[in-house]
């Protein structure tokens, strides 16, 4: 934020605004925006460079003043003010206290930034949960790097470890059908990419806020119904790799239809999550992988391992 | 990219061009900035109404005005032009041809939804490969998002094909130690999220031109550092779990030290591919997930299987 603007009083004529702006400007950033107080400090208007050289010398700033200017709190979030000077394409929006005081201006120079870190944020937490601290992180030192990044590991690795501890009760059917073992990286692997694919349209259209015309319920219905007609299509192709591999139509069977299944609870683990951790105001970029492979490691070799003792009869 | 512009000569006075913009505001998005061109549309040079308003009237726009100002072309990429809007906090930057003819501007609003298209499609990429056609995904038909995404996914399937055929490959040694089976998941799965982890920080490194300051071989070696750092702490961890889980300590020492392995190995490929992948004019963003992801899972997977073997002596 920058506390130096250039006031103006709507009594002034524009010749005197002007006046004002060129001793002003050296000590001002933004000269293109000029904003009017009452008595108390509190802003009560705005007007424009553009509006003054356009208009003539003698008028009074009172004629040509926008009032109920559009301004920002000293608490609102940085993402906040990023979308008002998006929305509106401003150069600048006001800040103001509680009480309406004009206490400074946010450039658009200013929102670049801030645009460019909480995507860097973003980015840094969909892959693979790296905590941005706005540094350099070229220039942190390792072990700041490291602990930066562990502590999602850790969370990952607990996540395995439940899927490993499954496999590892599934080792009677696992010790006569041995070859059912080669097709669990494909299954629980294709199910985190498609959880991952709705997951990331999801965060990135609540960010960019594109998702608001569209309910949660219609979200998850639609990601359901594209994680179906994925499902279809990578399961009819698992099937027929699967029986070219090993020659069992009934374990090639078991592999197709679970991927149809992991597809479809992916999809919809997916594009929900984000809603839910957004709800329970946690950041639905950072929380939302570590669930969403949970949810299909774990239902997803559950799918697999009944569906194979369904149709081998085991 | 918008074509009015407020155009002025050398010779005008300062007064001459402030009625010059009173009349052409209202055909002009942008009249804080002036261009002056030569007789041949020749960009030379622009003031700004900054530099207007705080100018004696009778100065001439040759005492006042920049001379080699920084301009784009219009073949310019329009990240390379947000870049340069960016770097100098300008509320725009004129677009000449090739012949240096001034044909308009791009305003620092146009910039901001250029970042904002720009950030989607990396995310978009890095998020499961979904191509972002700058539309609205949730007002796009299903058939149209589901193509989007299947060509990634089939990318991945046919990884996890090549995975799948290994561990088919290793049924001799599975056959006897069924319970190496429950380790797969979470030695792929950490490996896949400790590439994934150095491959975002390279390439929204790449993007935001933070890693400009290091060459490739020492972000691969600084990566690789924290890969072994990360592994052995993994390691450790996935050890006594392992051990816990099955009581076979050779199992879990095989688990362990291949855990040291693959994070290392993983980290590498995750900060060398994007590098690799630019090198080849390829989009790291889209490319690097399928190839560490192969990387990770194949040559994870035999070297599990390798140690198992050599730790097991089978």
């Amino acid at each position: 934020m920058t506390p130096q603007v250039i006031l103006l009083k709507e009594n002034f004529t524009v010749a005197q605004a002007l006046e004002r702006i060129r001793r002003q400007a050296n000590a001002s950033e933004m000269i293109y925006y000029l904003y009017v107080t009452d008595d108390a400090r509190r802003l009560s208007g705005i007007v424009s460079l553009r509006q003054l050289v356009t208009a003539q010398t003698e008028q009074k700033i009172s004629e040509i003043i926008s009032h109920d200017p559009i301004y920002v709190y000293t608490d609102t979030d940085q993402e906040e003010v990023a979308r008002v000077i998006q929305k509106y394409d401003f150069l600048a929006v006001p800040v103001v206290d509680r009480e309406q005081r004009l206490v400074g201006i946010v450039t658009v120079d200013d929102v670049i930034d801030i645009i460019q870190e909480e995507t860097t944020e973003d980015i840094y937490a969909l892959g693979g949960g790296v905590q941005s601290s706005g540094d350099n992180y070229f220039q942190t030192d390792l072990f700041t790097v490291a602990r930066k990044r562990v502590v999602w590991l850790l969370v990952l690795l607990i996540t395995n470890t439940v899927t490993g501890t499954i496999i590892k009760s599934q080792e009677d059917i696992l010790q006569k059908v041995v070859t059912l073992a080669a097709f669990i990286p494909l299954l629980t692997g294709t199910g985190g990419n498609v959880g991952a694919q709705s997951s990331t349209v999801v965060i990135r259209g609540m960010n960019t806020d594109e998702i608001r015309s569209l309910g949660t319920v219609q979200v998850v219905v639609r990601e359901a119904m594209a994680g179906a007609i994925l499902g279809i299509t990578l399961g009819t192709i698992a099937t027929l790799w699967a029986f070219l591999l090993q020659g069992n139509l009934q374990v090639a069977i078991a592999v197709g239809t679970s991927l149809v299944a992991i597809s479809i609870l992916a999809s919809i683990s997916g594009s929900a999550l984000p809603f839910l951790f957004r709800f329970m105001k946690l950041d639905p970029a950072l929380m939302s992988a570590p669930f969403i492979t949970t949810a299909v490691d774990v239902a997803g070799v559950l799918i697999y391992f009944g569906l194979a003792r369904f149709i081998l009869k085991l």
